[in-house]
């Protein structure tokens, strides 16, 4: 298995995960958004991972992965793990799988990645919260048409994280040297049993931690404090996380980025042989 | 998404098919045998998959999605539903798929591709039924080790399978003219829902229209009939799919070979168009 293989196992890996309330696993799915829509997702993915590897530059890979993403009626599956996945790939492949290089990687990327990062945009619908309005000209959901913007202004695409890095939580660990994915990796490789089960245990862990910056985009800020103390209450036996992931759904309370996190880690712990499937 | 694309990700939408009793879906599986060994099996399969899209030699192309699909420690996941697709996907290159341009595919296979066969076999342990006495030094068992017999006795593939049809649901295909595999994919096309409720429908469809040869293999005869009798009391509303899932699951029963030919139905309805995710 190839390190693009890795990538795409750790997507499907991340998805089969269950419980992981709020998500779509195994076992729980949306009507409009089911589980073999993250299959098809990290099947279409490849390509981009591929090129990732292959030293194409990041943005153009990253763009042709949401692109392959995209070919399924889902909408949105894999975007922000690929966004995460990508300097993690090639972290990997142009020196080595630490923190250092992969902040390296993003500190390094262009503006030409930035206009390849908004052309991602075209591919597929992100939820994303608002940006500032002294930034409204650089909002993601223009797609290409904010280009001009970025190119006028010279933002990087790492620039365009360190603006967004308060909201998103994908942006703060490109810009926070990936501590939070490092961690996940770590926790992965010390947990026990299946990788899925051990997915789904990490995925509670860092939810309790820190409040998922989805959930406050899509709802509020308060009740991203809410899910992560009921979160910290399934760990500690209180509630049933299969209990909570029933809940979750109905609630449409989709902590998205916590299992962004849950994928690079996934990807990180394969690719340094501390989990096996 | 390309052509091996579709052929992993039939193999991903077969397994996250539930119920389909006594076979690893999403929702039950072996402790030895669990599904993410079937993700990493898909995921490992696609070198081989996209070289037999490439016009490599299909008994090269199988060894190699047979030598990827078993870098997992579950074992056999998707050897049967690999050499059902090696036909397919080359007929769908070459030609147009369809039963005939597969039929000439295997027909037109050589000694070459016997051998390469009976090389998978070293990658991986695969159950299989003993053969007639008169055939014992062609056991594919033997591996590699049998592969002076093939080339003395100057057996194609084709000839491999024609010689195993009778015990071998795959063989039969081979030799049958894929006639359940393009079944599968009508039933498919025409059953209603998501992808993998269809694939779950449509195996009990097939498991009740036919008994299972590895069913036979790993029990006997009288079991698989049984078997197909039970599967056609779910279909009749007589049983609870679910409960019989349980059941198959606690009495070892695998009806494996009828998975695989959805697997082959799966990958002949997306190349159709007839089904999409």
């Amino acid at each position: 298995m190839n390190r693009a293989q890795r990538a795409q196992l750790a997507l499907l890996l991340e998805v089969a995960g269950t419980p992981k309330p709020g998500n779509v696993d195994r076992r729980r799915e949306y009507s409009d958004l089911r589980f073999e829509h993250f299959l098809a997702g990290a099947v279409g993915a490849y390509d981009g991972l591929t090129m990732a590897v292959g030293g194409s530059r990041l943005g153009t890979a990253f763009e042709r992965a949401v692109s392959g993403m995209a070919e399924q009626d889902g909408g949105n599956t894999q975007f922000g793990a690929l966004l995460l996945l990508m300097p993690l790939v090639k972290a990997a492949t142009d020196a080595e799988l630490t923190a250092t290089a992969a902040s390296r990687v993003a500190a390094e990327t262009t503006v030409a990645d930035a206009a390849d990062f908004y052309r991602a945009f075209e591919h597929v619908d992100v939820a994303v919260g608002d940006p500032p309005s002294d930034l409204a000209e650089l909002d993601v959901r223009r797609g290409a048409a904010a280009i001009p913007a970025i190119e006028s202004r010279g933002l990087s695409l790492y620039d365009v994280m360190a603006a967004s890095a308060s909201r998103d939580g994908i942006a703060r660990e490109w810009v926070g040297g990936f501590e939070r994915s490092f961690d996940a990796a770590s926790r992965l490789g010390a947990a026990v049993g299946p990788v899925p089960a051990r997915a789904a245990d990490v995925f509670l862990e860092l939810l309790a931690a820190e409040p998922d910056p989805f959930v406050a985009i899509q709802h509020d800020e308060a009740t991203a404090r809410e899910v992560s103390k009921e979160a910290r209450a399934a760990l500690d036996g209180e509630i049933d996380p299969e209990s909570l992931a029933a809940d979750f759904v109905a609630r449409e309370i989709n902590p998205g980025t916590t299992a962004d996190l849950i994928a690079g880690g996934l990807f990180i712990a394969l690719e340094r042989g501390v989990i096996r499937v």
